[in-house]
């Protein structure tokens, strides 16, 4: 199967669009921009979820659900919020439809039952989450409010490709609510860092922490941190993003409270979210030819069981082996599955499970069972070795959080060779286009400059990291004193 | 807290809508007929959401997402299914806002972005799901599928009620798609008796399994079974459904498969789904006046602990008792809370938690420290005792065990006894009025008797249960014959 996909030297946008369906993770749908989550792009997801979940609770946040709707007036009422995002909204108008007296069987709207006001189908939920706070706060006793939500958003995006930009994905959206201007800065800061966390301990994919330009942050946020990751093509992608929203939507939706002195003020709010974009990260930062490398801590099925066996009763004595070695992993917590399928040949099914990026294949044959011995493969390192079945599950819990850091290692090194600093915006063109990568430069600090570069080289700044170096220089494009490098890149 | 709540004996219906909103589960929202999920009620559906899934992938199934919108000409395929639900869509017609020049400031739909078909939102999803599946489904080799989704889903009721019948709410539909009928029937009868246990072991709520009848049924399926359960006001709640859907969509998308004897047939259907309606079932079927009764398996706090004190030395000495037992309880599995506010008196903190419906709360004072003892109230019975810390976290464990049991006998018991044959069709009035309930009574097997029925009393046909004993009778209305009684009562 790995046979059939592009390489990632010949096309790595085909190589990518390819594996995504080849690997049975998604597909296109009949609505235009919108993608199938497959079963087994669905259970990557589901490992994220629950481990995001995981640390939203332990940092003290609490799931809760608001309406897929905005009716307009709430959409408008934060106005640059409103206007980041009115270009791509997907709008209610009606809520009937009747028999097309034109077309018999078929439908038509109702033209008798159009909404008074339009429904919004939420790009985003601060609108319709900060008109509901309005509600539960009065006093500083009311806060902080620490609520996420695991939901679908609809962003009507002209260019589509699945997992990294989709009309509609699932996402998680942190909504915060505090006293105070610092508690909340506090509070965007230790998401990012959470962001941060999953990515480098569970995705295995190295984040530089950041915060984006006036031109790049989040509509409606005062500061907008970030995590930017680097793809194997040398492109960004924006992997997370934790908002401090200063007290823009408060006012917009007049929510105050009472400060412990008696004296209102205005609510002070973070926002934050990653989606399923992720997953597109996941598969462009550590896949090969040959087809998906999943990192341990996220690989839905961690080890695979495969009989090579010719007479029934050999299928029979490895199926005994395999149960007991299964019980052995499972008791470790190691996800495993044993895939005695008659009706594919052993080949076949290594070939499927490469493809799908299973870190660990086991194969078992009849000398093994002589032996006591198993065929053992890293998806990673593509290295095969013959191992004794004694002491079996200790060696493979210890392998696969050796592929875990393994996998990072790599990432890492690939992102830090593909930083580099440049003082010419001809060096700067040129790393761009043949080195490829993030580009640490001097900039001038302005919105011009930025969409100049931008025009020019289709590279943004991705963020100014939060360790930059306090350093004088000149911008790389105008010779404008700046007072350190900010990274830039041609992002997805 | 409770003293505010409304009595049950005085009006059961505002009763339940008071509950919700004060013990912070639900309220309503900006936009007509959502509600907002608050986080305790939502760490309830949580806990219903993992159990479920749980079952879900024991029985072989897996989860994905297809998209929320449907297009009209996909949606209205199948005409059964697209006639029950067109009256309540939910239509997209445009992708785009634009400033309003006539209101500054404004937004309006941009009538240039009106899309070429309308989208419907998904009121359920075998519409979308069989156009795809049509792409996965060529042999018997692909069968059978056997997906789950967890998503939203919009039908635009005209009266709502927060949990019971919203616009939007959150559901799982399980889609399979089978080789045979019988297995196909197999598996709708399978998701029904998950729903069964589910409701029976987790919820405490006793439910009947039966066949709906034709009038009663899913738009678009061939039969479909449910769960009944019985709220404390007599009225019957439709707590689940598993659809036998035969080759209908099939055959609307046209899906087919070579089978093993290389012949082509339609593909045969199932679809099966509970919703946060199952929150509502939950409240109505245990709670009483003085708030929430929750059964320990759903209790997203299931003991609380709340210090007595008058001194900090006090505070601090009792905190570590608590700190102590709480390890303990978290090490059975136990989930449990500390409340050591000091901006709350223990009466409001005891009366929060008895709105909240806790299962057991622990008070400790400074005689209990002295007496290595402490107060355990338990909230089913209101029943409180000293019991000696010594032992504690079992006897915990124990009780929690006896409460889920305790309140799963009461329900049966109230449901048992408001079962009711009956012969004559004034019997039948009379007991639907006073005693209420469900009435068991034979009928003549026509939808014409059916909607008389209903049109005089409001009392429809529940189910024709499946453990229903073949008796010859007379139907209570028309006086035709029938082969067995069905259940008649008025529903949510």
């Amino acid at each position: 199967m790995g046979k059939n996909l592009t390489s990632r030297a010949d096309d790595y946008s085909k190589w990518y669009n390819e594996l995504v369906v080849k690997a049975d993770l998604a597909e296109n749908s009949a609505v235009r921009g919108c993608m199938v989550i497959k079963p087994y792009g669905y259970a990557i997801w589901e490992k994220m979820q629950a481990e995001l979940d995981r640390m939203f609770k332990e940092t003290g946040h609490q799931n809760a659900y608001f309406p897929l709707f905005v009716p307009k007036s709430l959409f408008e009422a934060e106005e640059k919020n409103a206007e980041g995002f009115a270009k791509e909204c997907a709008v209610v108008t009606h809520y009937r439809l009747q028999n097309d007296p034109d077309n018999p069987g078929k439908l038509r709207v109702d033209p008798e039952a159009k909404l008074e006001e339009e429904l919004v189908v939420r790009p985003t939920s601060e609108a319709i989450i900060w008109n509901t706070y309005k509600g539960w706060i009065q006093s500083y006793r009311d806060l902080p409010i620490l609520i996420n939500q695991w939901a679908n958003v609809v962003r009507w995006e002209m260019r589509t490709r699945l997992f990294l930009r989709t009309a509609e994905f699932l996402w998680q959206e942190g909504h915060t609510a505090h006293e105070t201007r610092s508690e909340a800065l506090a509070e965007a800061q230790l998401m990012n860092q959470v962001y941060a966390k999953f990515a480098e301990n569970f995705m295995a994919i190295p984040v530089i922490q950041g915060v984006k330009t006036e031109s790049e942050r989040f509509a409606g946020a005062e500061e907008t941190y970030c995590i930017e990751a680097l793809m194997q093509d040398g492109k960004a992608l924006q992997a997370g993003t934790s908002h401090f929203l200063g007290q823009n939507f408060a006012k917009a939706f007049d929510v105050k409270f009472t400060n412990n002195e008696g004296k209102l003020d205005y609510v002070w709010a973070t926002s934050w979210g990653v989606s399923t974009r992720l997953v597109g990260a996941l598969i462009m930062t550590h896949s090969d030819d040959k087809g998906l490398v999943l990192p341990p801590n996220l690989a839905p099925i961690q080890v695979v069981i495969v009989p090579i066996h010719k007479t029934d009763e050999q299928l029979k004595q490895i199926g005994e082996v395999a149960k007991d070695l299964m019980s052995q992993l499972r008791a470790k917590g190691i996800s495993c599955k044993y895939d005695d399928r008659t009706t594919q040949r052993p080949g076949a099914k290594f070939a499927q499970y490469e493809l799908q990026g299973v870190p660990l294949r086991i194969a078992i044959g009849p000398k093994d069972l002589e032996n006591k011995t198993v065929e053992l493969a890293r998806r990673d390192t593509l290295s095969k070795e013959n191992v004794f079945m004694d002491g079996l599950s200790s060696k493979i819990d210890n392998l696969l959080v050796e592929i875990q850091d393994s996998l990072f290692d790599k990432a890492l090194e690939f992102r830090n060779t593909h930083i580099t600093k440049v003082d010419t915006f001809e060096e700067f063109k040129e790393v761009l286009n043949i080195k490829t990568g993030f580009i640490s430069a001097h900039w001038d600090g302005t919105a011009a400059t930025e969409d100049k570069i931008k025009e020019i080289t289709k590279a943004t700044i991705r963020c100014v990291p939060l360790d930059q170096e306090k350093e004088a220089g000149k911008c790389v494009f105008t010779g404008n004193p700046s007072t350190g490098r900010v990274l830039f890149a041609k992002a997805y």
